[in-house]
């Protein structure tokens, strides 16, 4: 075979507390091994920038294992094969899957999250909207919220790229759609493109203030990736019998120390709640029919998507810290040339 | 018709804050009233006391209104039909329900919760374990907790009148069931008689300890009436996708002020949980199935099952400041002559 370039990687070098910042990270070039049976070599094309990988860069235990010191950051990453040792992934089939933050990866199927001979869609929505994000938005909201038409849903963090597509779906099942978001241009894009009937500014007020307007007859499902002083309020506005999707805690820095907040177990006892914590990678059995269904609602129109594609995989640093600011508009991605 | 005697109440006279005490209470003699159409009247025979009832005492929202100053003490009770003014409630069938520490109630069909013309149990039995506490313990734990044979079990208040039939319905399920009380007598009396197969006195070492004995290798199902502390510490003892059943929050004195504690929403995120309340008087459609069910295994020995009956009305309200004292040694009831 042709020799491989040098492996350009992004690196976590130290660990941060609370969210990463470039500093942590530094770029390498590493010479490429050969692939043994069994394995296959990717060349990424669209890294994903995800909130989740605050937590992997953190100490301490979370739903996946912290990222060694030294090696690749963990990153999702939509790729092509370029080179197999596996029947089934063949050269020129493109995959998702946990591929890092680099130009080239070595993979095995146990990190491909799904496989895609014949897309059904420009290649950087399998790092999206058909990818964990769009997932989460669809599994998490039937399986756990349950949405019944007429039913109020709240959303924090709407306009990002699982709120994006939770709008539109609850939308599209008859909802009255809420959506909090961290400033005014985005409750606008949210009203004018994600499904939503009202969106708001949760800066421009006291929470209180704001879920008073916002949804003056309660909640019944809270779709919630932020945790923290939000959803307290929001737990005192839910409807009897109201769902709450737990699917992220962006809101809280840090969690050494423990936080602490108003005790919640009331709110689930009297109103009669069910709270529930969803972790998209519990459901990969699930994901072929759910990327058939959204791929078909975003080729028809059904379903509207944003990009903030950056190119270049030295800006992924940069674009994660600028993902927690808010200074993006659609799912970040690298995308490598 | 005959005379009626006086009825004798109990009232509820001054609006406690945390546990009602007997000075929040006056007993009295009202003459009775002739029946309408479509009522009917009961002679209590045994009346219940309940956790329940501090909420219905206190002031503020809780899942049911705030008993009026002045009228009778909300309670369930067990009687029989002494005079009748509805078709479906006749002379001599027996009624639990929603008929007040009182010797009489004036009922209509909307204040009972079960009818039992040709009781499977003895009579007291249907204000107990046939009543909301083994209701409760049975579509709660069945509902939410969904135990599957091999699970870890968690139960606080192991030793009431609730957390007793949990024990027995985990562990005839196949389950390993742990239960949590605040004395060595309960605790013993969990394993001897309620299907434990280990309970501890919470009161022996800090949680942390008690628990870290009790359940090393975590908890899959946790039937919580208590709230609080061990509610915090078992959270973080709950395994991946466990069920956490809120049926009440007894630890905590009062919500006003609102209390705080460790933020919970990590917990419910990283370890997939389901975390539901769960208030009996949604669940009345569900009564007689069940009903029949704890029936038919209190009748072949297969559930056990304790009373602690006291004599007279007047003994109502020390009753009750005994049950949250942990005064008591199985369900406490009030029998009147």
């Amino acid at each position: 075979m042709t020799a491989l370039p040098a492996n350009r990687r992004i690196l976590l070098v130290s660990r941060p507390v609370g969210i990463p910042q470039p500093g942590d990270f530094a770029i390498d070039e590493a010479v490429q091994e050969p692939i043994h049976d069994g394995q296959f070599r990717i060349r990424n094309l669209f890294l994903s920038v995800d909130p989740a990988q605050r937590g992997w860069a953190n100490e301490g235990s979370n739903y996946a294992p912290a990222v060694p010191l030294g090696s690749v950051m963990r990153a999702l990453a939509v790729g092509r094969v370029v080179e197999t040792a596996h029947a089934d992934f063949p050269v020129g089939s493109h995959v998702y899957g946990w591929l890092g933050w680099q130009h080239y990866a070595v993979a095995t199927p146990a990190d491909i999250l799904s496989q895609f001979t014949a897309p059904a869609a420009p290649l950087s929505c399998y790092a999206g909207i058909l990818g964990i994000n769009g997932l989460t938005a669809h599994l998490a909201l039937n399986g756990i919220g349950r949405p019944r038409a007429g039913d109020t849903v709240l959303v924090s963090t709407a306009a990002g790229a699982v709120g994006s597509v939770v709008g539109q779906l609850a939308r599209a099942q008859g909802c009255e759609v809420v959506g909090l978001t961290g400033d005014d241009d985005k409750a606008r894009l949210c009203q004018a493109r994600f499904g939503y009937h009202r969106a708001d500014n949760y800066k421009t007020g006291t929470i209180d203030t704001v879920l008073d307007a916002a949804v003056p007859d309660g909640v019944d499902v809270f779709f919630d990736s932020v945790g923290g002083e939000i959803l307290d309020a929001t737990l005192r506005r839910m409807r009897t019998g109201g769902r709450i999707v737990q699917c992220g805690t962006a809101s809280i820095a840090t969690w050494n120390p423990a936080p602490v907040g108003l005790r919640n177990e009331r709110e689930v006892l009297t109103r009669r709640l069910s709270w529930g914590g969803f972790v998209i990678f519990d459901h990969v059995a699930e994901f072929s029919g759910a990327i058939a269904e959204l791929a078909a609602a975003l080729r028809s129109g059904a379903l509207a998507y944003d990009e903030d594609i950056r190119a270049g995989l030295d800006r992924a640093p940069e674009a994660l810290v600028d993902l927690y600011a808010g200074r993006n508009r659609g799912k970040v991605l690298i995308s490598l040339d």
